[in-house]
Order: C-alpha cells, then structure tokens, then sequence
C-alpha cells in the first residue's frame, strides 16, 4: 500500500484525457498533472526540444515525492529515451506500449493502423513498439496533425462538417490497407471518435491510449504493491505552467463535468 | 546612414510575412530575424507568458546590435508595453499601429473589422489603437483561431473547401455589420486572403499587417536618419530556438522563392 499520488504530465491539456481513464479506474489514487501550457504544442517540435521539456517536466514531478510517472503525451512516448528515467527509482510508463500491446492483441489481420501528431509519425515509435510484440505485424501509420486544433477550438460534434472532411482527407489512406484496429495516437483524438469511425471502413476497432494506460498503471502499481489503500481520499493537484483560468477552461473539453465534483487544486507553475 | 541590420521577431514563422514585404521595400536592408519556434504559438497563451516571452526575444536582438526593432507579430504587438522598450534607445513598431493606421485612412463608414488570434481579440488592444487616430470609430473584433493551423498546415488554395467553410463560419458577424475595412490582425490571415474575400461581403477593404508595417519602419528609418546606404549589400540572418530544418520547411509558406535567392543563414538558438 502506498497513498502517495502519481505524477502524470503532458504538454497541455491533452493528457487530462488520460486522468480521467485514471479517475475512473483508481477512485482511490490521488494524482499529480502537470500540462506545459505555457510551452504547449510539442507535437510540432523537434526531438531536441521535446526531451528537453520532457527532462523539465519529469524533475518537477519528482520534487513531488509521486509514487509512479505517467507520460500521458503521444508525443513525449514517442521520444523516450531510457535515460529520461535513469536514477528516477519509481515505475513509469507512456501511453505507446499499453495501447500498442491492446492494437496487437486486438488485431487479426496483423495490419494496424496509426494516427498521431506529426512527431509521433516521424518517430516511427508505434511501429518499433509494435514490433517488439508481434514480429510480423504490418504497420501503417498517418499524421493528422489538424486533429488537435481542431479539439481544442470544440469541432468534436459527430455531425461537424468541417471535422469530417479534414477526417475524410486524412484516412484515405485506410480506405485500401487492410486494418483492422486503429490506434489514436494522440491524446486529443479519442475526443473525435465519433468523427474518425465515420471516415474508416466498418469493424475498424479503435484504440484509446488513455483507456489502455489507465489499465496497464493499474497493473504496475499492483505488481509494485504501491496501490493506495481503500480507504484513502482521492486529492487531485492540477498544474500548469501558463495561466491556470486559461487551464481550467479548456479542461472542461477532455474532463467534462468530473472536474466539479473533485477534490482538486489548480496552480501555476513557473520553470 | 546606417548598414546595421534591423530586428524582427514573432513567435514561429508567421512574421516572415512581414520580412517579404521589408524585402520589397527596403532592398538594400540586412535584417536578423528570431523565431520562437520551440514556444510557438504565443496566441493561445497568457498576457504574462507573452510579456515574458517578448521580453526574451528583444533581449536576444539587442545583444545582436540591431539599428531598430519589429515585432512582426500580432498577439505580442497587441501586449506591447511601454516598459518593454525601456532603454532601448532603437526605434521600434509593432504591427497594430501601422495597419490601424491604414485601417482609419481606408475607412468612409468609419466601422472597421478586426481579425486575430484569441489573445489579439481579447486585448482589444485593435479597439484602443484605432480609437486613438479616429474618435468615433466602431471596431467590431472576431477571433479566428483555427486559421493559424489551417495556413501551417497548408490549407491555403482560395479554393480549399474546409478553409472556406471554417472562414464562412468565423466572418458571418460581418454580413450584419456595415464594415468597409477588415483588418488582418495575425501575420497567418494574410495567406488566407483568397478565402477571406469569399466569405465577407463584396467591395471590403483587406488591410495586411505585415505591408503597412513595412511602409512605416521605412518612414521610421528615414526619419531617424537610419536607412542603409545605396550599395549596402543586404544579409539576412534566421535565427529559430527550434529545429532549423524545421523552420526552413515551414519558412516557403510565407517567403515563397524568395528564400532561394536570398544570402542568408540559419541558426538555432537556445536561451
């Protein structure tokens, strides 16, 4: 047993889709999120940058005495190096291994499909992961880079015209591959599910890296017996290190009404 | 007389829009521009983060002893501060005085339309400056954000459906109001203008931020005896804090050939 929080952190608001697999899934775990609004995107950087933030954002975590690390940013698992984590003693894990081990094992024809920020494609992370645990797996993989303004400015209603063409355009691809699970490499594209299901051929199963963290962290926190106890009383500390009204706004969109029935905090924070 | 180079700073790319009309006007003028790439963009963030972001990006082109200085850049040129030039001693502009300027000269209706960025729109600072040079002007604001990825992303051809619908959307404030002068308040909208001119009504007037600005600075340098002498071989030097490649990729968007038949260098820069 262990009641310390968990540190969860991501480029901006996008891994708060992560938290609320985690809400859902360990009521009694309180968390520590950090969202480097002030720096936000990082999904149209370089390497270079983005571990570098990455340094930044894990250090700030740690000073917090967390329990256990959760990168909830397609982009920054991406770009995980073992040495982000050297000397760190506390179990961690990104968003790619969970959602890609669930792509494997979800998958018959062996072809899965990826979407994700530009970074995320040019990294080829998903492909390396995947591979690791299904040795002849076909991956195709597709930068939707609009995707993620076009959550943040709210064009995530089913119906959206503009959503759908922009989908329409980025999933061609997926029209003559044989996928039969598809991976939302980005935080903020779970968010458009009800647009991207209408623009890939029918039975596609689409994987939700927020949903498949929360189980994997779960599991890891088991096997390190660092699950807090029954009894413990959720707190929920949101950081950020622009402004935290500016936070709270957009939050809404990956949180929806949870966030006004929790125990939680907002600050921010300056590097 | 003076050869030094001037200084131009944005927070990614978009004020290369205002560096190719300096180019046309101003031949013979060497000038070192600073990209925030590793920050971009300022639009979404907060009035303290952009300060203390500019603040940076003025530091770092004074250290290059530049003759004069141009925030070419909509969001920070509307939370200029007088104290952030303070013992400067260069002349400097944002883009906000220049094309409300134009803006008020241009205008017979005396209602003038302003687009920008979230934060532009909510500064109102377009408001102020245009009700300093017309005391009974109405300004009617309309934020646009989604149209900063549409142009990075290259959704630009005045015949792209999706650009037209989001444009259709944002500007349908200005079917009922009796603008006669639309102000291009982000260095992005002006690479949407082929759009922009379907979606208001016919016979508005586009101001473009980056050519007034360019017309001002060289009223400014003439009047402060600073213009390059007649054989003054121009250099140009594009200083990013992200990836160069990166931001040459990006750089064609606004700069088009031009950047092939430049003498200019590239550098990244940390701070």
């Amino acid at each position: 047993m262990d009641n310390r929080p968990i540190g969860v952190f991501d480029s901006g608001q996008g891994g708060l889709s992560v938290v609320k697999h985690l809400i859902d899934s360990l009521k009694n775990q309180s968390i520590i999120y950090f969202g480097d609004t002030a720096r936000v995107p990082y999904g149209t950087k370089s390497a270079a940058t983005i571990e570098k933030y990455a340094k930044q954002d894990i250090a700030f975590l740690m000073n917090k005495n967390v329990k256990a690390i959760v990168v909830a940013c397609g982009t920054v698992s991406s770009y995980l190096t073992p040495e982000l984590f050297e000397n760190l003693n506390v179990p961690f894990t990104g968003v790619l291994k969970p959602a890609s081990l669930a792509a494997v094992k979800n998958s018959t024809t062996g072809t899965i499909g990826v979407i994700g920020t530009k970074a995320t494609v040019k990294s080829k992370s998903y492909e390396k992961e995947i591979l690791l645990h299904k040795k002849d797996a076909k991956v195709v993989s597709v930068a939707c880079p609009m995707f993620v303004p076009l959550v943040e400015n709210g064009y995530i209603q089913p119906d959206n015209k503009i959503s759908l063409a922009v989908a329409k355009d980025y999933l061609l691809p997926f029209q003559k591959e044989n996928i039969d699970v598809l991976i939302l490499g980005c935080t903020h594209f779970p968010l458009l599910k009800g647009i991207i299901e209408q623009a890939v051929p029918n039975g596609i199963k689409l994987i939700d890296p927020g949903y498949e963290t929360a189980l994997f962290i779960e599991q890891l926190l088991k096997k390190n017996n660092l699950l807090p106890s029954a009894d413990n009383k959720a707190v929920y500390e949101f950081n950020a290190s622009d402004d935290v009204e500016n936070f709270k706004e957009g939050a809404d969109i990956f949180l929806g009404d949870k966030l006004k029935t929790l125990n939680a905090s907002f600050n921010q924070v300056t590097f």
